[in-house]
């Protein structure tokens, strides 16, 4: 049933964000810095933090509310932050045939949107849940267990930039094609042929979206609003840990589209209770023809190997590597690599883990500085960031699950190796339910079996190796190695030496994996910049894509033409 | 080794051809006609025609000139022209192991060219083929059966049409994002954060292209010349009967390949004995990152189910409907669908199989035509068309093999049901071992379940079945089913009444075909022009992919990023 007239008419919404489309479209164009989301959180306005909070409260030990949505027997939900708390929130719980009823009965309206409308609507949503960052954040960090500046930073404003990325690349390339040619063919002295066209962009269907414990929103969105853009519902199966940043993005778009006279139905939330597998019921569905995923590596393979009706864009795990040869900013180099390894508590897919070091050690503006002395320094480093214990809070958030947990308890009793820093616990004058630990750092030995078979396997958490290594060239190497069989998300490189760069690069080429060069300031391996820097390659086997290219959205919809 | 001073500078190339490639980039995304590759076979000179009977009739009977080729052990090949000629070529044969190792060390210096270098060199290769169009026209007509018009159109300058377009549509995936981009953050009274990152789109691997029997160029052309543009090597494994159009095909890449200073064996042919399966074997290796694929639906979905370490792309079986609800063009439509079903002895994936007409008749100009009088009329249409044995053979061609004739052996013997008009054999003056067929029209009730059973399984050649429909609304909803089950490369209809043309436009968005309506001159619905046309959808069974759009391309290469 369309609404006679929408609260909200598409062609309103139009012009309210064409001017953020069009700017968006040139910034993954030219690759510059561009964001229309403040990250600065101040800008939101004085009292937008105690405005979200309060929202967020709100929230707690209470249903949450999704007028319209499919339900059915008793809400579900068992969220406890990282920080302590009890959320206690009941989500409105479905069967799979309901919500994908309800998916299937909501898709012809949205299909029959052009992708301008499409893309203003998303925009909408968009701008929506950016007026509410604080909220957000608060509903990130006390799932993820992210502290509140990066929850916010990273769970709103970027999060939004990547979603607002894949509304751009859905956009540009739903519209490669004109809706509509002439087509006129010279015939010699006879009339030519004529013919006209039309170019329809056609939806695939049902889009799953199987959201991850530490960035629902930030790897959500990129697949979330690519399949949405491009004329797909949306089915959001968020993690049990980490519902209610989604379930918000989820009631945004359903207030949106109702507002704007399409059926809120197209985006729908499968909370589901604990241990009950949902997404590999939901996965296997014939409605289901995309699916979005990041999560381990095993569920990862099992939704390639299994969800054969569906196109499926995975990001799993992987083994991020950093080599040092050389420097001539000894300190910055040590100061980024410290925060590298603590921000989150290198609970992020693309916190390096193994930092290869010459055995011989490493080449600075101040002579070398041999294995032992670098590991010595990086230690140091981490411990001088990280020794206040509310700035190291604020820095590391709050271990998110129990197996991280475990990870680094195992590290602390020296079972990756010899420990050149042990992990420290952090006390939260905050939050003194909070369970915050700084990073280990393992001593290991390329050339020793067991110290390669620990350190090439994943180690998720706030577990990094110091990894002696024959040589600079035995550590490119190593890296071109580890991220091809072991898939990367980030590699990272210290040099001075044009010569190694150039080795760098081509094994970084060769193997799949995208090179951050030198960093000693202000930007970090493992953050990347929505409309600028790709998140993943999909060339390794850490991710079969990437946040964000033509890739991305190219396939999610196909074009029907009708000639005559 | 690459050499020093290339015969043919790249430099060269990209001058030669950049003004080509300008106006086939402005073509795709226009849709209006154009071609840079005159499709008159009258256009190449006087001489041409003769000329390329002479250089195909020097390659037969003897052993196929692949320099530097991997080989070991006897030529193979065992092509019959269904025309009634031996073809006596032998084609060099190499293992598995030799071809995908020539292709692997052969694959860096193509990796490193730039994206227009590429398309270059491509569009060097589809010169040279194209001015060898008569002799490639020789060697499609008697590969495939094709009548020399069709073989030399469809062959020749169509399938290099197609090349071009997958060539343009490659290059412009690759340059969506710049070379290399300068990134400024601003960080309010502190310094700004500049960083200048470098982005290169890295290929897969190695691509294998399995070549079919009736349209070894056209449907060849497109994964070539997509999987060679954006980087990598390609295996091209022909259909054993129609092994010569592509053999020549590697070889003129291979001669410019090494003229502009490449390793010519990027571009390798696996030819293989009879019954050798080599197909099954290739697909399986982990070299193989791409495979392109037109032939059965069984051996395109192993393809898919088991090659599972590539991006398989598939053209598979389908079964194509026509709608005749109205016209007013009768004798137009009549005319138009018996060319449509004569053309190639309906060897064409896009030939229309059923032919749906409601039991009660459809409007004409001249006023109510019943089915018994549709079917008589459009019997008495290809009857007219090909009454004449010259005539015919210029239409038809020859029936390219034996499962093909055996299936209008089967018609003619009524197993598929009554005769409206029995295929007759046609003799060749030219050509008198050449084996020629016209097409049978069966009768069929779409409420008569064994009826159903035959016209919804695909009956690939000259067997069309004109099938009785409750109603209008009957043929839509048959015409989406079958197609949404059984998969279609084109649907076709007749109607004036601008209610039907909204019910089949909705009923082929939803099923995922493209649409045809009211044909009466000279374009047919199995027919679709390049750089204007979609050659089917990617939606519905047929297959997964088209020729041509970003999907086809934007995934057979990724893009790597270098920051610093």
């Amino acid at each position: 049933m369309a609404a006679a007239t929408p609260a909200l008419p598409v062609a309103e919404l139009l012009a309210r964000h064409q001017d953020t489309l069009d700017r968006a479209l040139a910034a993954i164009a030219a690759r510059d810095y561009w964001s229309p989301y403040a990250e600065f959180p101040k800008a939101y306005g004085e009292s937008a933090p105690a405005d979200g909070k309060a929202a967020f409260e709100a929230l707690l030990g209470r249903e949450f509310d999704l007028p319209g949505h499919p339900a059915g027997g008793a809400p579900v939900g068992s969220e406890t932050s990282p920080y302590g708390l009890e959320l206690g929130i009941g989500y409105p719980h479905a069967e799979p045939d309901a919500l994908l009823g309800a998916l299937e009965a909501a898709r012809p309206g949205w299909a029959r949107a052009t992708p301008a409308e499409r893309a203003a609507v998303c925009l909408e949503v968009l701008a929506r849940i950016n007026a509410r960052s604080h909220e957000f954040a608060q509903a990130v960090m006390h799932t993820t267990g992210q502290a509140y500046g990066m929850a916010f930073q990273a769970g709103g404003p970027h999060a939004q930039d990547r979603g607002l990325e894949a509304v751009a690349y859905a956009y540009a390339e739903q519209t490669r094609l004109p809706r509509s040619a002439s087509w006129t063919k010279p015939q010699g002295k006879r009339e030519p042929l004529v013919m006209t066209k039309e170019f329809t962009a056609v939806p695939r269907g049902t889009a799953l979206l199987v959201g991850c414990n530490t960035f629902p929103t930030w790897n959500g969105y990129p697949g979330l609003f690519a399949s949405l853009a491009t004329g797909n519902g949306v089915l959001v199966k968020p993690h049990p840990r980490a519902v209610l940043p989604l379930a918000l993005t989820v009631r945004t778009a359903r207030e949106v589209l109702a507002e704007a006279g399409f059926d809120p139905n197209l985006v729908c939330l499968a909370a589901e209770p604990e241990g009950a597998a949902t997404a590999k019921v939901l996965a296997l569905r014939p409605e289901v023809k995309l699916i979005d995923y990041t999560g381990s590596t095993g569920f990862g393979d099992w939704l390639e190997d299994n969800a054969r009706q569906a196109l499926v864009y995975t990001e799993k795990a992987g083994v991020n590597t950093v080599v040092l040869d050389s420097t001539d900013d000894y300190r910055g180099m040590l100061n980024n690599l410290a925060f590298s390894l603590s921000l989150y508590s290198g609970q992020m897919c693309t916190t390096p883990q193994n930092l290869l070091i010459p055995r011989t050690g490493i080449r600075t503006e101040d002579g070398e500085r041999s294995y032992e002395q670098v590991v010595a320094d990086l230690a140091a480093a981490v411990e001088g960031l990280l020794g206040d214990d509310a700035r190291a809070a604020a820095v590391l958030g709050a271990v998110v699950n129990p197996g991280v947990l475990a990870r680094s308890a195992a590290a602390a009793g020296g079972e990756y190796g010899e420990l050149a820093l042990a992990p420290r616990v952090v006390a939260s004058a905050e939050f003194p339910g909070a369970t915050i630990r700084t990073p280990a750092l393992v001593k290991a030995d390329a050339d020793k079996p067991d110290d390669r078979a620990r350190f090439l396997a994943e180690c998720f958490g706030p577990v990094a190796f110091a990894v002696a290594v024959e040589s600079t060239a035995a550590a490119v190497e190593l890296l071109r190695r580890t991220t091809a069989e072991h898939g990367a998300m980030t590699a990272g490189a210290y040099t001075t030496d044009p010569a190694v760069e150039t080795a760098l690069v081509d094994a970084c080429l060769d193997a799949g994996v995208s090179l951050s060069l030198n960093l000693t300031g202000g930007v970090y391996v493992n953050q990347t910049a929505g409309f600028s820097d790709l998140h993943g390659t999909g060339a390794n086997p850490a991710a079969n894509s990437a946040y964000c290219d033509a890739a991305f959205v190219a396939n999610r919809f196909r074009t029907i033409e009708v000639r005559k």
